[in-house]
């Protein structure tokens, strides 16, 4: 296995992103933020459970406009966040539909921020609240003086730029990853079904020394694959397929989110030339992926060789995004995206294009910007596609 | 492996589903349902993905007071959703913050049942709104005349009763759980970490048939854990250390959800003196859960258990609850559940108590109720804590 980053962040990491957040709040007139979602209460607080896949328990971080945030959780949650950064730390016996948090969260709104505050929920692109839905009406009129905005785009800012220890744990997965992705030819043959293939191709993630593999999607077809969303079917693969491989694995909360295709023997010559196309247009979006360029230019880089190739849109909406805590994140490689790129964003190239009728092809890479350009987080996809059983 | 059931479901069960769905919108003055997250656009329609990860897109199925449910989702998704059993499939071209599907939503509700239905959104415990809570503003804006309220407890109605077919997918991955479980004395040993363990526990899930493993929480300690929903630490297992899994492994969208405990060599008794309680208080619940008896009942009856050997609660907050598309699903074993239990319910039984100060030992098994009583899904538990080591 490779050497892994220290897991966990030091004080200064949460400090560091706690007074940036309380600038902006400043900025933009608000008391406190309220969060809800996993990757917002973890960026905070350093909580890292994956008591999240239970849908039963609401979980809440106010974060005030000065001091530390307060966590108001369920009692079953309470040591383990007594471990992170947070001191302030409330809990009522969760589940309890009769007032699941609703006043315990209430009250501390009131003590923290008053009974008039100004509260910002993230509720932009992307984002949910995890809260029932008739909870949050309740805890509205429980504080009918509070004024309930957006959060003014705050932890879209925050978390879009990664601090270089984020960065690690994203290079760490996308290390282990990629050294998976160049061994698969030596653990796939013709003739396993896809779901044989899924299998072994998480255990070689777990055993190279991801923490999980979240996300697997993709598949096997002649020539190439249609769908790029579906599960694994029991077809075995067969000579003349394209293999496409996706995948979001894990190290300590950290995702790494690429794919990799592979030709099984003689493939037919327009998946190769999709390609060389595809492979080209990531190094056009590399190449602009600059510190003062936009997420649009990106795009557009990319969008220009697959237009000159003759290809189309391969139907994702856009080439790429963020990538961090999440599978996917802000910004988006895509015409409507101004977002300016800046030093410590985390992105994935993902041009794609019709190989043919029913038929994509999909390149994935994950990089970093620093000062003087981007950086390559994944080990890059050879030049031409790669063979399976010759 | 076990021999798996098949994948998937015949149209029939889709159209069972609706069917009750819209007896109950009849009774509640329903026009549509309104389903934003993944196992309730799952439950009508069959649409399995891993791309739900990601958090870029929304997707919506509506569920009008007659007909077939209609989707309206991002692009990406159509190819998929069209081998579902949906044949109304609307899509628009997403990532678009500009417009997130909300146009097409309220175009396709105005169509399908007016400009002034009355729309029923899960609200309740362990729901939540898969959507950004801007967008939904919108969507109200867009659709002034309509009313929206809670979908009167149906989706949680529905899902708590369970057909064969999803039964025999919980049964499933309970059976290839259980043995890996049975198997671990023969991969685990005193010195491999917590997190090699965890490992080594992915892994055998994996070989013996489980699709993915969601979650899995737990560690070691002298004597016996005090958090239960932490990721595993890098300290070594060692003699004396009480072991705890907890996982909720999957098969075709289903999971199980059971712990087992494991003693290193020689433990304090009172570890094992817990053990046996709780494996009493298993016993008890077991008894009480018959169709007729309520999910309180099922809780007081091995609380009663516990309270006499002198227990205190496991901090959890209740007793089991329901599983199925979700880890954990209503009804809850707690003494505010008044849930009356009905054949095809699936269940855990969690007992939990302290062992001694800052450990606790807690019991799960899977179940589902019959007409003429319970049976056990998992393999049970031995009656003593089994030793790994001697």
């Amino acid at each position: 296995m490779p050497e892994a980053p220290p897991r966990g962040f030091p004080p200064e990491e949460f400090a560091g992103r706690l007074a940036r957040a309380q600038v902006r709040m400043a900025a933009a007139g608000l008391d406190a933020l309220l969060l809800t979602t996993e990757p917002e209460v973890r960026y905070f607080s350093g909580f890292l459970t994956q008591f999240w896949e239970s849908p039963t328990r609401p979980w809440f971080l106010l974060v005030p406009a000065a001091g530390k945030p307060v966590a108001v959780i369920p009692a079953i949650g309470a040591e383990c966040m007594a471990r992170s950064w947070i001191e302030d730390i409330r809990s009522w016996a969760s589940p309890n539909p009769a007032d699941e948090g609703v006043s315990l969260l209430a009250e501390a709104v009131r003590e923290l921020v008053g009974p008039a505050p100004r509260i910002g929920l993230p509720k932009g692109p992307e984002t949910h609240l995890r809260q029932p839905l008739g909870d949050f009406e309740r805890l509205q009129a429980a504080l009918p003086e509070a004024r309930w905005g957006d959060d003014a785009g705050i932890m879209r800012a925050l978390r879009m730029v990664k601090s270089e220890a984020e960065i690690a744990k994203i290079a760490h997965v996308c290390d282990i990853v990629s050294g998976v992705f160049e061994d698969l030819p030596n653990f796939v043959q013709a003739g396993m079904t896809e779901a044989a293939v899924f299998r072994r191709f998480k255990i070689a993630c777990l055993e190279a020394g991801a923490d999980d593999v979240r996300y697997l999607v993709g598949g096997a077809a002649p020539g190439g694959v249609g769908d790029i969303i579906s599960p694994p079917r029991d077809r075995p693969l067969a000579e003349g397929d394209v293999l496409m491989l996706d995948t979001g694995a894990v190290f300590d909360g950290y995702f790494c989110d690429f794919d990799r295709n592979y030709a099984l023997g003689a493939v037919d010559a327009s998946a190769d030339h999709a390609y060389r196309t595809a492979f080209e247009a990531t190094e056009a979006g590399f190449a602009a992926a600059r510190p003062g360029a936009t997420a649009a230019d990106v795009f557009h880089a990319m969008a220009d060789v697959i237009a000159r190739a003759g290809g189309g849109d391969g139907g994702v909406g856009r080439m790429g995004h963020g990538l961090g805590m999440q599978l996917t994140e802000w910004p988006s490689n895509a015409a409507w995206d101004e977002t300016v790129l800046e030093p410590g964003m985390v992105l994935t190239l993902e041009p794609g294009l019709a190989i043919g009728p029913g038929r994509v092809m999909v390149h994935e890479e994950n990089l970093v910007i620093r000062e003087d350009g981007p950086r390559y987080l994944t080990r890059r996809a050879p030049e031409t596609m790669p063979r399976i059983g010759r």
